[in-house]
């Protein structure tokens, strides 16, 4: 990092550290809130990152919101080396390298297990169908307990899938859809049960909204969901402020979950502070309670060992840790995880894309000419500066974000890599290259809405009964 | 309190004395937990009263657990004196007093209003009823808003009536009856709904108990709380493990108000410290929704703005000043409350009968013959040391618990006053006097345990099925 602060850092103690590190945080939380230019808040963020790597420099540990480093032993002997930290947290995506974040090493920091060619074939051999392009490419790059997943699959036993989304406006981008697309995936070759959570009561505690806005974001939300093109006999999509009225099995995994977790543990594990709500406080029970079968007797007839595999970004492993802590304490199977990479910006894969930064995205309901425009003024380019460097020096597709884009769309393995090579080579120009991504993505998203537009206001209804599924337990 | 160690504490500064309160507090804590002897337990909590009392001293404002007094303006000028303070929150109640708790000061204390005579007399012009004898006697003493809930009822207009337990244990005690008692006398008098909250998630996070030992619990409780003689077509019981899951409009309420109360909050209020389960932190959530017409939608048509009055003894409180905080943020009557005293031990005043004591209960389930031996042998009296120094000197009415008791379950005036004036005058001796509260309770517990028997698993069940009441909203 150029702009590194730590020449004045290294001085200081981890405990004053600790207090930079916590204070540039309240700092990029302030410009956030005061929705501050966006260059003064990349600023704050980069700082942010610096300090942080700073205070793991001089702890070897990562900094946690509110445990002081009082009992950490010093590792600062000139063994340990500077390097970048990613910061990636349920609410925060952030790197400094233009490649996007270095998932091997967020593998070792969070303790999952690395989507290995032997777990691959393993899939292939289990289910018999070509695994899913994502899983080739690496989109799905970390799990945890996958194989105990296929153990029990190849001895007959079930397992269920659960995944989510916080329906924190009508607006949904194109990167929302990567985990749906292969969770869709995985329920068609395991043929499992499907339950997927829309946490609107989340997006009330978080957000200025009112309830009311909450659960009509996620019956919106519903509508593109189901528009993947979902089973309504094997699939459950639910609201909280909706389900939890209608289940007592669901609320009761929750109070166990929550009698189970301090107020420490979550300040540890998601950053909270005394003055968070104590909404926020108890949620991540909420996110953690579909992880249990028993959260859902109708459609497991009440049994409560049914084991639950969760496609989801990376991002929400967080809660997904801390439900695997609890789970043996309520005598619960813990729920295993495939990990995604993140959807990039348009800008470069610095962050995410995100629905509140409309530059960023190309939403679901965006027009051919739209996606066009975007793609063309936004779109991060890994070529050179004048056409005449391209076609010497060849395009880097590590940052370019069209390559990226067309990485998670374009299915045909041999054209991607046909494209990648000409572009690497110089011979493919980056505005051929924006055609090809407009190209791909234009029939994509108009066919999604030609799906979305047969799903009516009814057969949402039927996704969100309470029922049982086309399966016995 | 004589063993003062207020000589030494006077030097300290105002956090060192937050300190030493705090410290204090998680020793009663630690010795309570590990079940220690009950005399150490007493000294422990004299001296936390005693810190607490130097803390009020040198700052003006009663310690709040986690709240340090850094904004305090001092006030240890040599006007406020030395007092005794008592020890009042959900779980405990202490007093160094044998008269009991001094409820004129809690009164001054939690900001609410003394039941006065004209209060009592508009009670009787508005419903036309000569007032219970616990108003009568200053049983129920304490109350806010219920000028504006005569208002109301003055002009047509409805209100509920909400009160609860926690059902802890399958033994209630006489104490427990009392809200119950009197609350079934408001509902009578006023004709209004009844709704009853039974906390079985809440017991199941604070004891060692399983979820389902708990709801069992609520269904036993249940049957006592019908015993008293509630109308099954104007009351509703409920478990929160149990209506929870059968209504959105109690969750969205708990969400409501968990959005707008701070872990700061719940801290200084309830004490709560980070070693918390969250759970246990956003309990007081699911104790303030009911307070809230929306969380019955099915009694109340949906409608939001009906006023609620909850009689409850006043250790319940602090839920409520929580609750009335909250109530106009999220655009809902402010509930208003009628407070109880204490039901003492049989030991005397100093503490409140508790079901964990068996010799300080008189338990609804005891024999003729087991409230005879715990009468005579644990009833704290007043009588003086010899036959003949009581006959010359006279009992003490103001500490003797057969006559605290009296004051509770005699309906007699006029009976109640000749047995004062009897016990003080030395006329009547304190064998005596057990034999008149022997003699009371015992057909009083037998005609309870009749009535309970009568009361099946299937009213049980009718009492505590969500569904419309005999009132149009």
């Amino acid at each position: 990092m150029a702009d590194s602060p730590n020449c004045d850092l290294k001085s200081l103690s981890p405990l004053q550290l600790f207090e930079r590190v916590t204070e540039q945080g309240e700092k990029v939380r302030a410009l956030k809130a005061g929705k501050a230019p966006k260059d003064e808040i990349d600023a704050a963020v980069r700082m942010l990152l610096s300090l942080k790597l700073s205070y793991k420099t001089a702890t070897g540990q990562d900094y946690q919101a509110g445990l002081p480093p009082k009992d950490l032993v010093l590792i600062n002997n000139g063994t340990a080396k500077e390097e970048d930290e990613d910061l990636v947290d349920p609410w925060n995506v952030q790197t400094s390298n233009a490649k996007g974040v270095d998932y091997d090493k967020l593998i070792v920091r969070f303790g999952s297990s690395k989507i290995d060619t032997d777990l691959i074939n393993r899939i292939e051999r289990a289910t018999g169908k070509r695994p899913h392009h994502f899983l080739r490419r690496g989109i799905f790059f970390s799990h945890r307990d996958m194989d105990q997943i296929l153990d029990a699959y190849e001895n007959k036993k079930s397992f269920y899938l659960y995944t989510g989304r916080g329906p924190s406006s009508q607006a949904m981008h194109v990167g929302h859809l990567i985990p749906f697309l292969f969770t869709k995936w995985l329920q068609e070759v395991f043929d499992v049960p499907l339950v997927i959570q829309l946490t609107d009561d989340e997006k009330y505690l978080w957000k200025d909204m009112t309830i009311e806005k909450a659960y009509e974001y996620a019956k919106e939300n519903a509508k593109d969901i189901i528009a993947c093109g979902f089973d309504v006999n094997k699939t459950f999509i639910f609201s909280d402020l909706d389900y939890l009225g209608t289940s007592s099995g669901f609320y009761k995994n929750i109070v166990r979950v929550q009698k189970h977790v301090t107020f420490n543990q979550v300040k540890g594990i998601f950053g909270f502070t005394d003055s968070d709500c104590i909404g926020k406080i108890s949620f991540p029970a909420i996110q953690a309670a579909p992880s249990f079968s028993s959260s859902f007797p109708q459609i497991f007839n009440g049994k409560e060992n049914i084991q639950c595999l969760i496609p989801c970004a990376i991002d929400q492993d967080p809660y997904f840790r801390m439900t695997r802590d609890v789970a043996p304490r309520i005598g619960q199977p813990k729920p295993a995880l495939l990990h995604s990479v993140f959807f990039p910006a348009l800008q470069g894969a610095q962050t995410k894309m995100s629905a509140s930064d409309p530059n960023s995205s190309i939403f679901l309901t965006d027009t051919p000419k739209q996606i066009k425009t975007k793609i063309n003024k936004h779109a991060f380019s890994g070529g050179r500066d004048t056409i005449e460097e391209h076609r010497k020096y060849g395009g880097n597709c590590d940052v370019d974000v069209s390559i990226m884009y067309l990485t998670f769309f374009l299915e045909d393995d041999a054209r991607l890599e046909q494209l990648k090579q000409a572009y690497t080579s110089g011979e493919l120009l980056t505005g051929e290259l924006k055609k090809v991504l407009i190209e791909t993505m234009q029939p994509l998203i108009a066919a999604h809405q030609e799906r979305r537009k047969q799903v009516t206001d009814e057969v949402v209804k039927q996704f969100m009964t309470p029922r049982k599924l086309a399966f016995e337990f």
